[in-house]
């Protein structure tokens, strides 16, 4: 009899946006001309279309794939080609993070990398993941049969959980700027964190994917602009928010050739090359045209059209603070980041107060509780909606709350 | 300290292909001239472009993903779009197997689902594999911690290894077409592994990315064609080799409803289930312009083209066999499939046979050795490279031999 992974067994009934969609079904289905005006504000989703610059490179791409003498077959390394590994390395020089491009692997996407990258990591780690975070970081983990532990997020420390010395970690996830939090890392709370895991031999596995709305100085946009961070860090980014590829499906994972750890018997064991032999093995690539637009969006003219869809959102993020400025509503986020964190008014229960959004305003935002017991009172909002609709809802909002 | 994954201790140190490719590039260098005589019939990629329907469906989707009313961002799911999830179900009706939309989750290849698929089953699985087999069997679960036990393909059974009633499997990875050996089973065959699935209470993982150069008759194109399949077996394929995706990278896994398993408590447990929460959680969705590039491969226009490219690479497998024939070297396949697998000629060791190629007709081939020990003296060329260097392969061949 096949015996199954009853790990599985161990994860929370439902995926926390299955849940929400779920909801919103039943709402939908019991109250459908309410429905048609309902604001979504709840998935981290983007809604801005792909740059020109990057549909014209996919284009391309396209064509030369239906042409004999431009036609490409598998890709030899699976690693991503060259162009883009390039392009990205580059991309990292442009923040100060020295990073080459024989230590970047392109991916489908920081989600998948986040949970395969577990595969290359032995049982019985002690797997370190900030409260609240996103779920995926514990789901893979639970998956696995590791044991996680957590360092909590509080108002306290402004939703940015720092190290605790009497605490040991041989994995620890970080994510700056956080989801779901919208909170960031400073230069030297991270040197906090790669002091911390040095003295631990422990790994980091730094998720940038938020990197690009980072306005504020002192907030490093790698964790490679730290000191030593290549001896100890593992960084996964995505294009998802960088360039609206949500629905195009592009990351890459930088494994750092300093990155050795000591197996059982003591031997050295480079990261980068237990990590390409996974990868090798389990995944082929990602698809030529996809590796174009991605190519594309590091250009001069890619960077440039890519930071006016940012911006389109940080006016969003800034249109939801000042109204939860103006309602006395406690926030994190919004300034760094595409997410905003809020405090649930009248201490409500954070799926308490979906269901209140959601049938009282037909605006949904994502329930604190899903990513961890220090959400329970709190709500996400994402400003990845038009600015009418970010608008619309922040009225509905001011006229709820003062009611 | 971070505790490694040292299971890859267990792999063997070089991946196949890039031992190959390290030799290639050695000769290379050493013999610049010659090399660029080069034919390479080595590893199983495509050379013919993808047909001009699946260009323009590209090319259509990713214009759409511009524009803002039609730009898409995360699938729902992940699972695949419902337009390119029919279209499948459309085309296993087509063969005979009765597969319905809401059993398949889209990938990007099967390579990337061989691997993760390991994910939803426990340790302690008696993992059955036959040998000579794709390395990506066997790796992805060394990886894991499993025990793999072997079925002989020989030349006595056709290179298509049957079940030994006498040993018990949980798990079992079948490819037919087969890669390497080109052999296939028949409808009698696959009812003879069904059956033994089902009184051991094991999972059948069924390959069939070759489906599309079956020829013959009482050669499912599908493990689905069999009764009682549905309740044991979980079937992988891929667009690769099908509609030349090797670097467009799309694929698909069939876990049926009715494929139900115990776990250790008893209680039911529908594979489907857990596999789409092992993807909701590590994996995002295929590109969506790829994803519409796959959907017009099952278009009538789309299936007509892509079987111009399939008869192109048929050709090819004749002019080997043919050759073969004539030098009175045995072999399997090239009939149902891409791949021809032949006996090395004077009991050969495979890989100095490779080494001989190389070395004195510049052609290079896959040394069976790579897929098993009953590879040693067997050699597997493909017939995906143009019909000019085929022929002109076969020429050296042909005039090396009859030295």
């Amino acid at each position: 009899m096949a015996k199954l992974n009853e790990n599985f067994n161990n994860l929370k009934k439902n995926y926390l946006f299955v849940e929400i969609a779920k909801r919103i079904k039943a709402y939908s289905e019991q109250n459908p001309e309410k429905a048609k005006n309902l604001i979504r504000m709840g998935i981290g989703d983007v809604t801005l279309p792909l740059a020109p610059v990057v549909v014209e490179a996919m284009v391309k791409a396209s064509r030369e794939m239906g042409v004999k003498e431009t036609f490409r077959g598998y890709e030899d390394s699976g690693a991503g080609y060259d162009f883009l590994r390039e392009a990205i390395s580059g991309y990292y020089k442009s923040f100060g993070a020295d990073v080459s491009a024989d230590e970047i692997r392109v991916s489908d996407g920081a989600k998948s990398d986040c949970g395969n990258i577990i595969d290359i990591f032995g049982s019985g780690n002690k797997v370190l993941v900030t409260d609240p975070a996103y779920p995926v970081y514990v789901d893979s983990n639970i998956m696995s049969g590791n044991d996680v532990i957590f360092a909590d997020s509080t108002e306290e420390n402004g939703f940015a959980a720092m190290p605790d010395k009497n605490v040991h970690a041989d994995l620890i996830y970080l994510c700056s700027p956080n989801n779901p939090t919208g909170s960031v890392y400073t230069t030297e709370q991270l040197e906090e964190w790669v002091s911390y895991a040095l003295e631990n031999n422990a790994v980091i596995i730094y998720d940038a994917a938020y990197e690009a709305f980072i306005t504020e100085d002192n907030v490093p946009r790698s964790i490679y602009c730290i000191k030593n961070a290549k001896k100890c860090a593992i960084e996964i980014c995505s294009l998802s928010k960088t360039a609206s590829f949500t629905g195009t499906r592009c990351g890459y994972t930088v494994v750092p050739n300093d990155l050795i750890q000591k197996d059982s018997k003591g031997n050295d064991v480079r990261l980068a090359e237990i990590w390409g032999r996974r990868q090798g093995s389990k995944f082929n690539g990602v698809s030529y045209p996809v590796q174009r637009a991605a190519e594309a969006v590091f250009t001069p003219e890619g960077q440039e059209q890519c930071r006016e869809n940012i911006k389109y959102y940080q006016e969003n993020a800034r249109i939801i603070a000042n109204t939860l400025d103006e309602l006395g509503i406690k926030y994190t986020g919004g300034v760094n980041s595409p997410y905003i964190w809020l405090k649930c008014p009248n201490n409500m229960d954070s799926w308490e107060f979906f269901d209140m959004l959601l049938n009282e305003i037909q605006v949904v935002g994502t329930p604190g509780a899903g990513f961890g017991k220090n959400g329970a009172n709190r709500f996400r909002l994402t400003a990845f909606g038009t600015h009418e609709k970010t608008a619309e809802a922040m009225e509905r909002l001011k006229a709820l709350l003062k009611k």
